[in-house]
């Protein structure tokens, strides 16, 4: 939006949001990111839902994704992110990532120091944009690649990939198909997830559908990996019975209750992630299970010790 | 040195250096760390030495590292290197590394902006030590473990592993068995090299045996890979004639003057490193090609355009 682009090419003023929405249907686009870098706050207010009406009066489905919480700070009351989410399917909130797993962590921190704002705000065909993920590039090693997927799952975040698909090390690959974190990712009641615990181990939580949850725990050590002791009724769970699968290892944990103590070990920078689920297991999650079962044994990292 | 060791074990108070080293004998010890975490500087100033002489008066040829300087800042006027290179092998400078790129880039920079102090102290059987490769744990994308062991390579640096040898993957074990970093480290005249220059591209160079050099180009960027221009000359090459090997790709470049203008790729966080020598190539040059080959073509990274 304004005279340029972002990058400096030509971009759309207010005078033509609309030749250009029909363009880009008539083009048979799919997914338009409405930047904002030559803009002002007042082009802003004005602009961001006459776009979000010139696409929908193109009658073609088109994914909205509006940069303009990023130019007001992300936050309320700057952004009105219920009004967002009926304009737009997707928003960037925070500063563009960079190729370095400081980055990775500096995102996921403003995410979850700011969750009370920003997890209420996300649902089915509304979701913040915690920004693409940089695995397959340089600046990652595998565990920080795990973490990045994991995170973003949990985020119920936009998977958005930014590697040149020429060159994709098998590692980089096997994350990012991973099955069972894009099926929690692109669960269907949409729920992001927060930040439970805040310390050397990190701990998140997402609720999915079928009564089942994702939880991932995350080194921020860089010594070595850590012994982590806990139980599910210390993260919150309710009696009952569980069991749990690891995402990136594909081990399945059984009998377990919430008062079970269960000890694994997490890498420096890596993380643990579970897909948790009530014993008595549908019919949907057993297919998820079955369908993800090839690619969780060409995952199994090392030093992992589940007890 | 002192009542405990680092770890809180039993340690070597001064009145024991002497029992302790010839136990350390009888035991067919090769190399002694001696750390100082329970002892005070006068303690230190008296324990080095005496543990020194202690070492040879035994008669087995150990290794004798002294993490002396750490202690003191390591830094003249507070550490008298030319006193240390006479007594130790090897001393720790700065903190002990961590399993994080960052971590490593703090350390090339310490190094780097005390260079003038720390390079002389360096040479045949005195080495300054940056600590452990953390190549093969956790926490280094591919490139960055490549620009470990380029700039170690640089440093002179004692190289040595901190991984688990028996869960390493191909990428790791190919860097740390990469026989022309290793000839480089070993380069028998033992010169510690320098930064040059100091950038979003960093250049680091170390002049070797047979007129020949090092060069690493270091990205400190994080955004994409960088075409990187320049010549000899502009990096206080003299005139003549000159061929480069591409330690991480086994390219040959050819047909070099120091006014020749060359562009490559490097990738954020990684390195290209070069084996510099006149075009006339001696024969021990040419058996390093040669064994190194092997290495060379398992090694190819991605994006990488030598023009």
């Amino acid at each position: 939006m304004g005279t340029h682009t972002c990058m400096g090419y030509p971009g759309t003023t207010l005078d033509k949001i609309d030749i250009d929405a029909q363009t880009f249907a008539s083009w048979g686009v799919d997914y338009l990111k409405f930047d904002g870098c030559s803009s002002n706050s007042v082009e802003q207010i004005i602009g961001y839902p006459l776009m979000s009406k010139a696409l929908n009066a193109t009658g073609r489905p088109m994914a909205y994704s509006c940069s303009w919480p990023v130019y007001v700070g992300g936050l309320p009351p700057n952004v009105n992110y219920t009004f967002l989410g009926d304009i737009c399917h997707l928003w960037r909130n925070y500063y563009d990532i960079q190729d370095s797993w400081d980055s990775v962590l500096g995102i996921v921190e403003w995410f979850s120091n700011n969750q009370d704002d920003l997890q209420p705000a996300a649902g089915p065909g509304r979701w913040n944009d915690p920004d693409m993920l940089i695995i397959g590039n340089f600046g990652l090693s595998v565990d920080q690649a795990r973490s990045q997927m994991a995170l973003w799952a949990i985020m119920a975040a936009p998977l958005i990939m930014s590697n040149d698909l020429r060159n994709l090390d098998n590692s980089a690959r096997t994350i990012l198909q991973n099955k069972m974190a894009i099926a929690i990712n692109q669960d269907p009641m949409g729920i992001q997830g927060r930040r439970l615990l805040q310390s050397h181990i990190e701990v998140y939580w997402r609720p999915l559908s079928q009564s089942a949850s994702a939880l991932v725990f995350l080194s921020r050590r860089t010594d070595m990996p850590y012994l982590y002791h806990s139980s599910l009724g210390k993260l919150s769970y309710d009696a009952g019975n569980y069991e749990a699968y690891d995402v990136f290892t594909g081990a399945t944990v059984t009998g377990l209750n919430a008062t079970t103590e269960f000890t694994f070990s997490i890498n420096p920078s890596g993380v643990v992630m579970w897909y948790v689920y009530p014993k008595k297991a549908s019919k949907q999650t057993k297919m998820l299970r079955k369908t993800s079962k090839l690619t969780w044994q060409k995952t199994v990292p090392r030093n992992r010790i589940v007890l």
